[in-house]
C-alpha cells in the first residue's frame, strides 16, 4: 500500500509500505475511512525531534474493520470503529483507573496516514459505532480519535465544571476542541487566546465568550482584567512551550487548575515559583480511550461537530501539501482521504 | 519582652524586643501559651536563606487574647485562640475559595517565639476554642497552628480518600502529621518513608502500616513492590528537595496525586518527564485557616493527639538549644514555653 513517510525535516513522501496484516491474535486490521495530520506530527516535521530512519506517519484513524485476530471478541469485520493513538489493553490497573495512555501494555500507534492500519489489542483499543456513519459524519468521528479526545481530557484535567471560568491557551485544533469541551462541560465563560481571525471565529462558534490576542505577561494581565483580578478557575495549556505553560499557570487562580496536553518541548518548572501559585497541575498524553464511548455518543446524537477543525481536505497522495499548510498555519488541521 | 532572634547562620539569641501592641483596629494581641520551632525555620538557621538584619523568629502560636482593636468582633480578650502562620482577611475571593495563604491581604506572621504576638486581621485569622484548654491540651492546639494544618493540607491536596494507598515522603513533624491526617481521612494503607527509629515509631502510632527505609530510586522501587507495581494513589511530599520531589512523583501511580507542602529549595521539574508520569500535582503554603475549625474540633473531641510530635520542651530562653536539637535531628520538634 501507499503511506506517508517522514524522511527528514520537511520531507514527507508517499512511499510503498507493506500491507498491514494480523500478527498477534489480538490484532485488528482496519480500512481507514479518513486519517489526518496532528499538531504533534509537526515537531518531527520541523526537525525538533530527530528522525533517524524514515518514519511512517499518522496516529489518528477511524474506519471499517477488515480483519481481526482469532481472540478478538468485541468487534468484527464490517463494523465502523474508532481508536486512540495509544493501543491499550483496557484491563490493567492503569486502564481501569482511566489512564489508558499509561497502560502496562501500551503501544503507540504509527503509520495511520495510509489506507490500512494494524491496531494491536483491538478489544481494548477500538470502539465501534452503532451504525455505519454517513460520509458527512466521518470527519467528526475522526476528530474523536485524538484531537477531540485530547481537548476533552484538557478540560477534564483542568476540572471544568458548570459555571467555571476557563482560559484556553493555544488556538490549534486541540485548543479549539478544548473550547468545545469546556462548553459541553458547562463552563460559563471561555476565554480563548488567539490572534488568528479564522481560529477566533471557530473558537466563538465552539463556545468562546472572549478572545484575548495578547501573549505572555500581557496575556495574563488581560485575563486578570477579565476576571476581576482573580484569574481563571481552569486553564487548558494546549501548546507545549515554556511560554505557553508559564502563561497558563499564571492565568490560573490560586486553587484553580492548569492542565497541559501538548507534549512539552523544553519546558522547565521552577518548584518555588510553582509552589506559590497554588495551582493544581495535571496533564500528560490524553487517555482518549476513556472518553471514546461518551464522545462517540455525542457525535452520533449530533450534539457536537468537532470535525469542523478540518479546514483542509486532501487525497492521501497530497500529504506533503497538507503538512506544509499546517506548518505555515494556512490550515488548522488537514484531513487525508486514503 | 524577650524573643528569639536569628542573627546569622546557627546564631539564635534571646533579645529584648518591643512589646507588641494594637496598631491597626483589626489587630489582636495574644499572650502565648506555647510556641515552637518549625522545620522551615531551619532553612535560614542553616544559612540556606540569606539573613540580612537580625530576624525575629517563629510563626506558630496559640494563647489567650490580651487585647483587640476596636473593629474586631469575632474574638474577645480572655478567649483561647489559634491562628495560622499567614494572616488573612477570610473574605477575599481566594480566602472564600479556601486558599487563605494566597489572601489578597496576606501577611506572614513573624516573631511568635516570644511571650506576646500581634496578629493582624484578627477576625479573619484567629479561631477561638469553646473553653480554655487544659495544660495537656495546649501542645495539641499549638500543632494545629501550622504543622498539623500543613500535614492535613498535604493529605487533602494529594486527594486521600477512604481506602487510599498513601506514601509520605519526609519524617519530620509535617510528614508524621501527614500520616495522622491520611489515617483520619480513611486511608487503608500508609507507607511512611523513614530511616529514623523514633520517627518510625511515631509514624506507626499515627497510623502508618508500612515503613520504607530506602531512598531515591530504591525507595520508589520498594513502594512499587509494596503496591503490586502500580504505585500509590496519593503521595505527600513533606521535605522540599529535588530528591524528595522526584521520589514522590515517581512513587505515584499514573492518575494519582502528589502533593508538596515543604517550601521547595532548588527544585526544578522537567516538563516532559512530568508529562509522562500522569500525576496530579498540587501544593503550596498550606491554607491552614481553612481547616482550623475542623482540626480544633478533632482536638477538643480527643480524636487526635498531634502534639505528640513535640518531643522536646524548653523554656523560651533556651530556644538556641531547641534549634540545635532539631538541626541535629535529636528532636522532631521543639515546643517553647514563654
Amino acid at each position: 500500500m501507499r503511506g506517508a513517510v517522514l524522511h527528514g525535516p520537511r520531507d514527507v513522501r508517499i512511499d510503498d509500505r507493506p500491507d498491514p496484516r494480523i500478527i498477534e491474535p489480538t490484532d485488528a486490521v482496519i480500512r481507514l475511512s479518513a486519517t489526518c495530520i496532528c499538531g504533534s506530527d509537526l515537531w518531527p516535521y520541523r526537525g525538533f525531534n530527530a528522525v533517524g530512519e524514515p518514519s511512517p506517519m499518522g496516529h489518528e484513524y477511524c474506519g471499517i474493520v477488515e480483519d481481526v485476530g482469532r481472540t478478538v471478541t468485541s468487534i468484527k469485520p464490517g463494523q465502523f470503529v474508532i481508536g486512540s493513538f495509544a493501543a491499550s489493553d483496557n484491563t490493567c490497573p492503569h486502564c481501569r483507573a482511566g489512564y489508558h495512555t499509561s497502560c502496562e501494555h501500551r503501544q503507540w500507534v504509527v503509520g495511520a496516514q495510509a489506507p490500512f492500519l494494524r491496531v494491536p489489542m483491538a478489544d481494548g483499543t477500538l470502539v465501534a459505532t452503532q451504525e455505519l456513519p454517513s460520509s458527512n459524519q466521518v470527519p467528526n468521528f475522526l476528530a474523536v480519535s485524538d484531537v477531540l479526545g485530547t481537548g476533552w481530557f484538557a478540560a477534564d484535567a483542568a476540572n471544568v465544571k458548570p459555571g467555571s471560568t476557563v482560559v484556553v491557551v493555544g488556538d490549534g485544533a486541540v485548543g479549539l476542541l478544548g473550547v468545545l469541551s469546556a462548553k459541553q462541560m458547562g463552563a460559563e465563560r471561555i476565554i480563548a487566546m488567539s490572534r488568528h481571525y479564522a481560529r477566533q471565529t471557530l473558537a466563538r462558534e465552539f463556545g468562546a465568550t472572549d478572545i484575548v490576542t495578547e501573549r505572555g505577561d500581557d496575556g495574563v494581565e488581560r485575563v486578570k482584567e477579565l476576571t476581576k483580578g482573580i484569574g481563571a478557575d481552569s486553564v487548558l495549556e494546549c501548546v507545549g512551550t515554556q511560554e505557553s505553560m508559564t502563561q497558563a499557570i499564571h492565568a490560573t487562580r490560586p486553587g484553580g487548575s492548569t492542565s497541559y496536553v501538548g507534549v512539552p518541548h523544553g519546558v522547565e518548572l521552577d518548584g518555588t515559583k510553582l509552589f506559590y501559585t497554588h495551582v493544581h497541575l495535571h496533564g500528560g498524553p490524553a487517555p482518549v480511550r476513556r472518553y471514546l464511548p461518551e464522545l462517540i455518543r455525542l457525535v452520533q446524537d449530533g450534539a457536537i461537530n468537532p470535525g469542523k477543525v478540518f479546514d483542509l481536505e486532501l487525497p492521501l497522495d497530497h500529504a506533503a501539501e497538507g503538512y506544509r499548510a499546517m506548518d505555515e498555519r494556512r490550515a488548522i488541521k488537514t484531513l487525508l482521504r486514503p
